[in-house]
């Protein structure tokens, strides 16, 4: 999974998924400590993640492994919000 | 996802999809605010979406979760056309 | 899907796919006017395309969504020989 | 699959994988003698990998096919612990 | 498919697949008359390649769509030796 920060919402009204209640979040990957890398996808949020919250995003088709997802064309969904992370035993980053 | 600019139209009358009223498209990807990278990929239309449209696009195997793509060898699928995106509470691209 | 030009072909006898009659192309990229790219990759030619032709492959997964490579470990298929390329109203491309 | 060491742990209390028990480590990638390329992803443990082990990492799809993981959004998972690797007839990592 | 070299052995006592026999390989990734590229992954090995072999590698999830690694985390597998290459009409690599 890769790290990034909510910063924004994306609005689509004339789409293929039909999920209703879901939220397509403007995600800007950042790296363990929060660095932001500006660079940028579209993720459905899956676990009612807040601006700028630290998320967990898987991609690929494992996007769609997830009841509201099944058979969905979803390919980046957030799949947790991180509380906190430790790298050589510091840590680096907490919510 | 990752989003696009509708720049064309591919045709391919010798293909392996059989899908009947399939349009491919050839996409231009660009940031959130609609500025173009100039990096292209042809992708199957699912939402009509129009020329210099931004839209959504799920890659991979999820582009093959539609009733219209399933067991189709289909890796871009258009997902949904943008309507509204904003970015730290200012709106960067309205359709 | 992305683009290629075929240039070449690949003999592998001793292969786990068993598809008989399976042709292995070597596909050098190109843009949509047919620009290489000199970045190669080996596909299953499903649509018998011929050299120098220009040709979709899909990748990943989706790849094996077809009769011919069902269960088969393939991540790279032709799926469609181009025949014209529109981009913002100019043909860029014709067989 | 790719190879990493195991640098750290991220903690995510509201997550969708509902995976009992469930590790998530931060991996920094490495090439075959170990050598880090400081590139992090966050990975799911399956094998109970410690901290400074080098570990084999499947990406995509591939993730999801174990029981633990089974029809969940995972698309990192450690599936081995790596004791020695050769290269050109020496070995060039041994745990 | 990608083109790779085998160049080593990789031995995993501890991992999550419990394939009898199943061997990973050191790849180095290669161009179609072989040349090095000096990006190396680990692959399990489906047809008995030896070292300095040329052999095409599946990635993604169509790595594990083979008896052997049905429902396995596999995500690269070797599928064929190469026996030959011919890029514009010139053989550019024989085994």
């Amino acid at each position: 999974m890769i790290l990034g920060i909510v910063e924004g919402t994306v609005v689509s009204d004339q789409n293929s998924f039909d999920i209703p209640g879901g939220r397509y979040l403007l995600i800007n990957k950042c790296n363990q400590a929060g660095k932001l890398k500006n660079e940028f996808l579209v993720a459905l949020d899956l676990v009612s993640a807040g601006k700028d919250e630290m998320v967990m995003i898987a991609e690929s088709t494992s996007a769609r492994e997830t009841p509201t997802t099944k058979n969905k064309a979803v390919d980046a969904v957030i799949v947790g919000i991180i509380d906190k992370i430790d790298e050589n035993d510091k840590v680096v980053y907490t919510k």
